[in-house]
């Protein structure tokens, strides 16, 4: 059987990144490296289409939202947390570890802020010194309107801090155009890593408020820290650099195929996988739905626990569960990073054939073709370019 | 040219754990990476020589240094911190950024903190919740007496936090028979693995103060989520799940080998360091030596930068300088992990000889053979068992 990871974190690595981490290691203090890491952090800012330095932190990516907070906000402020499932939550978590109170903006799971909600809690909260966010929710597929967002954040004092987990470089995301202060990645999603580092943009509104913060209880997540390091190509403290090293081929894939034709088959992807889900009958869970991952409602009997299980002992594809109350409700496809159109196929044919030996109606065929058409219509609108 | 990397971290991975590092990524919550994160710990546990959980994190060493003091110690309270050391101070600057008084007990750069010095400062601050100190200090090559410190701090309510970073693996250390509440490691010295995880081990003593801290300001490096998580071998955040999995492999070694007989090996290559350096007319830094590096002074006009900057170029040998003050002044040679007794002559061999061209006199071979004088030796006490 052949095994296919297709799960919003990690994401497949290509080959040449994975035989790269095999290499012998090397040190890190050294000109290499450091002409390597000034690489890695080069192309990151066109990633992130950002002017401002990215930071990289050896941690998941949720200590780089961590490195967001306890530096931007002093404790006893308040943070805005817009709310749309698991991973705003953990902005809130965030605000309430570090002695920041939390205005929390909520949603059904399954629906994303509207921009008026966060235009409501900016009056309401004109002291408000942060607005928490994400661009792609994983937990439930919603998308935010980030730029919205940034046009209502901008003219405040706040600072908007993004996690752009599993949106960066698997959707349309523009780090300065969008007034993002604070932008978070990690390496194990649309950057096609293993997990293991976090990189953040931080911009010069930023700075000013992490400078002015004399509260901060920070150490080994001290931006300021990161940034002298940056100054010779270092880091503070030991870095995951075999990671690092392994980075560049990723970036090199983005950088030759350009991060907007990035975005544009990632869309692609996700409208194909939306088309074939509802072919097969099947109802999208996010209202708003982002492009790195699509999650479809299970229909009426089906839990999809068993049916993720089957999926990959029958077929040897690996996709998400819903976490928390959402197990068993929700699937989670994954279509960032190394993830092709024919995998996307796989993944609706597998669905298919296991929907249908758990005795739900489904045409055989019907949710790939559908797929299938999304796509020739692309090659059609591109002129038959390959 | 052939590389060698002898630097005390990172230190050269096993080939077969590069090779399981280039295996493709698997998803991590499931009952396959709980059993081998289980596995990993357990043998952790024997490593340490510890019965108390063992958590892992994702981050560097450092990370897990800044877990024991955000967690253990509340803000305001006094932590005595014995400094040998650049990692000594940094438990120091970790003290500071977390608001707690660090009461310094310094020797200066190459000796060892005496069991006496911690005496007197326990006894003048009986409000002292923690002591803090490296077995290890990886910046002077210098061990300290951590049974004798343990002996000390026991009947005391402080807290022992030991960074183990560079000695854990490379020399005798009984987590639990000394006493140690918190113990520290990285996956990038004697664990054979590249950097990117930190391993703690917490005493009763040490969840007791933990429970307690009611102050305390974490979120990533939170040690109760982490030891409510591995109730079910699970992770609160994604962890870096391929080096653990790649850890399972070095750990094998470990246990095939036994613990005891690792650090009596890793004793011998310090010894046959240490006498060949002393061969050839080279001084030892450490008054008290470590198992896992050995550090020598440069003779008069002799810099250390040009020295290694040659050994590097002309034959592939990797060793690290001294930082910030001993730079230029030292050389540091590690022998833990995955470097063998041959490498250790190779190292010695290529000293003799760029001392020999930057004009030092040394006679061919005299630091190589009284090396190997130390390996026959143990070879005949062995009773030339193989």
């Amino acid at each position: 059987m052949k095994p296919r990871l297709l799960t919003p974190g990690p994401t497949p690595v290509p080959e040449e990144t994975l035989l790269d981490l095999a290499k012998p290691v090397v040190f890190h203090r050294t000109p290499e490296f450091r002409q390597a890491l000034a690489e890695v952090l080069a192309d990151l800012q066109y990633v992130f289409q950002t002017k401002n330095l990215v930071l990289p932190l050896t941690s998941s990516g949720t200590g780089g939202l961590e490195a967001a907070v306890a530096n931007c906000i002093p404790p006893g402020k308040k943070a805005i947390c817009l709310i749309a499932g698991r991973f705003g939550e953990r902005w809130r978590g965030l605000c309430k570890a570090f002695g920041i109170e939390p205005i929390a903006v909520t949603v059904p799971y399954g629906e994303a802020v509207a921009p008026e909600q966060l235009a409501k809690a900016l009056a309401d909260h004109p002291d408000a010194v942060a607005v928490c966010c994400t661009l792609s929710e994983t937990s439930t597929g919603v998308a935010h309107d980030v730029a919205a967002f940034g046009r209502l954040v901008a003219p405040t004092p706040a600072l908007l801090l993004v996690d752009s987990i599993s949106g960066l470089g698997a959707m349309e995301c523009r780090t300065d155009d969008w007034h993002i202060d604070v932008n978070i990645t990690g390496s194990q999603k649309a950057l096609m890593l293993p997990p293991g580092l976090a990189f953040l943009s931080v911009s010069a509104k930023a700075w000013a408020a992490i400078e002015a913060n004399t509260q901060a209880r920070v150490f080994y997540f001290d931006l300021k820290k990161a940034r002298a390091a940056l100054q010779t190509s270092d880091t503070p403290y030991t870095p995951a650099h075999t990671l690092i090293m392994a980075l560049r081929h990723s970036l090199k894939r983005i950088r030759a195929e350009g991060i907007e034709n990035v975005w544009a088959r990632q869309a692609l992807h996700a409208r194909a996988a939306r088309a074939g889900f509802q072919a097969m009958g099947l109802k999208l869970f996010a209202a708003r739905p982002a492009d790195g991952l699509t999650v479809v409602r299970m229909p009426e009997g089906i839990d999809s626990t068993t049916l993720l299980g089957k999926l990959e002992k029958r077929y040897g594809l690996k996709l998400a569960n819903g976490q928390d109350q959402l197990k068993g409700k929700i699937i989670r496809l994954a279509h960032m990073g190394y993830i092709d159109q024919f995998d996307i196929l796989a993944a609706l044919a597998g669905v298919e054939l296991v929907l249908r030996e758990m005795g739900h109606p489904v045409d055989p065929g019907v949710g790939v073709a559908a797929a299938q058409r999304v796509f020739a219509e692309a090659v059609s609108a591109a002129g038959g370019r390959s």
